[in-house]
């Protein structure tokens, strides 16, 4: 079946970009064609050296040695503005997750690939992405129900930049912690109302800066209204060679179970869950799968915008549909 | 979205069909249009008397009548025959699930379904079905990993028909179990060789005909071929009363879990699990979700045989792809 490579380019070199590296390193049938970036291209060090880098400014110029862009960038500010752009000029993936503003971001790139011809699927990975799959899945097999989600043990970004953010914080890391109990009464099908701080409680590992008062930092962070005044949250004071040592990886996870009956009593559980080291490095696993899927379906003339409900499975994978059927169903 | 009422057949009132019923009286964009039976039409006990039942041999004069026919008969013999020609007259799902035999099958429904410009949906349910589509996803997102499927606890039919086959049984049921040990091992992400011993272990809960000799019964389950002897086999001798009181539920249940590598080191592990208080009502109601995506593959001008790789997750739902993006992406 991939009797063409596909050609795949990566805008964007942080976390991401180097995870859709790795990852389109494990597939044979796709290759990295260039890396865009706003910094200076003399400045990237890559993996393979012969790689070819490109200024982001210049991606235009390369829409015909590219089939399939990933989007690397931020969803803060970064793809609002490159999602609608570079879907002019190329099929594009992106991990935009910002959940409230998806229609809108849905919208503009919509727009700009109907109007280009080209084809780009949002909001790429695992929440949203995979996880959004099994609450889509769990709700359409067992309308009765409830659906759950719980995210960690993991690390928070946006939880991690709120505690560095308050006066006496040199540096911290925050994990969002399942709430065992709460979990098992879900797995349990007791399909629970739960709050807040009943799923998930928060976890903060904290350097001072000098002279501090840990009362205060401590007392600034648990009240935080959105990030922490709703949950449980503990701090813990550590130095910055621990902070080096115990926190330095991006590890996350969680699960989404749907608990609901059929006929007039049986109970019935879905569960999906994730256990990842590297939160980034498996997002960027998620986006080159659905590069290929990209491909596939532009290569089969549609166009506009597309989300993980719009791709049938079987677009994910390297193998024919008959060898699919014969070794995986 | 849904301003047709969705007009659904079910062909065969056993587990499954009984299971369609319930799972179609929870969606309100689906309507029973008719229950086909190879019994008497008349001596059918439906929840609600007013729904049409008719004989299976007249299908084809209620063509008009089903927008997709639900096929509830058993893979062994029902299937390989009504699959195929019931393929002529309607659109079709149907929960095959003769692992081995599933290319066949499908390229006998496949000729059927375009040569009459039908569609059909095979091999729906959970295994085939949901495992496949995760065994699937599993691959393409990590292809640098093992994956693993454990069926259990539950309730095997296959192995109970074994067992009641042994002479001295008047009774008996059978259970798979998962070895904990194995199911720690790869969750952890250590990616084990795993025999079939080490994966799983067999229970029976055996009524003895009076004056069978339970030592030679024991030998008889625990040494047969193919069904006991790679396993750990522990037979329980139980009476009558005993068997209809604790074991006449059809639970099951299992786990996909893929472990694989991303980057130099990281090791990220994905899995889906089931906890089902009834094997055949939850596999009623994917069926039942995927008779709607059926429909609207048809709808959108689409033949021939499918599986649960080539449908897109939003044509399971009843809600429109807007609503999707915004509720649950």
């Amino acid at each position: 079946m991939a009797s063409h490579t596909i050609r795949v380019g990566v805008a964007g070199y942080g976390n991401l970009g180097r995870g859709a590296l790795a990852a389109l390193a494990r597939c044979p049938d796709m290759r990295l064609a260039g890396v865009f970036t706003r910094r200076d291209p003399a400045s990237l060090r890559l993996p393979d050296p012969s790689t070819p880098v490109y200024s982001l400014d210049d991606a235009a110029a390369h829409r015909g040695e590219i089939d399939v862009m990933i989007l690397c960038g931020g969803s803060k500010d970064d793809l609002p503005v490159q999602g609608p752009a570079l879907a002019q000029w190329f099929t594009t993936v992106d991990s935009y997750d910002t959940h409230a503003r998806i229609p809108q971001y849905f919208e503009a790139v919509d727009a700009a690939a109907r109007a280009h011809g080209t084809l780009s699927i949002i909001a790429v990975g695992w929440d949203p992405g995979l996880f959004s799959i099994n609450r889509l899945m769990g709700e359409a097999i067992l309308p009765d129900g409830a659906t759950y989600t719980f995210w960690g043990k993991g690390l928070s970004q946006g939880h991690s930049d709120a505690i560095r953010r308050v006066p006496g914080v040199r540096a911290g890391v925050q994990y969002t912690i399942p709430v065992p109990e709460a979990v098992a009464r879900v797995r349990a099908g007791e399909q629970p109302a739960l709050s807040t701080r009943e799923k998930h409680r928060r976890e903060c590992h904290v350097v001072l800066e000098p002279g501090a008062d840990p009362r205060q930092v401590e007392q600034a962070i648990v009240a935080m209204p959105d990030y922490f005044a709703d949950y449980d949250t503990t701090v813990h004071f550590i130095d910055a060679a621990t902070l080096a040592r115990e926190h330095a990886g991006m590890p996350h996870g969680g699960f989404v179970i749907r608990s609901g009956r059929t006929g007039t009593a049986e109970n019935q559980v879905m569960e999906f869950s994730l256990k990842l080291d590297s939160n980034p490095a498996f997002t960027s696993s998620v986006l080159v799968a659905y590069a290929r899927a990209a491909w596939r379906m532009r290569s089969a003339g549609e166009t506009g915008a597309r989300t993980v409900f719009d791709v049938a499975p079987g677009l994910l994978s390297p193998q024919s549909p008959e060898a699919l059927r014969k070794a995986l169903l």
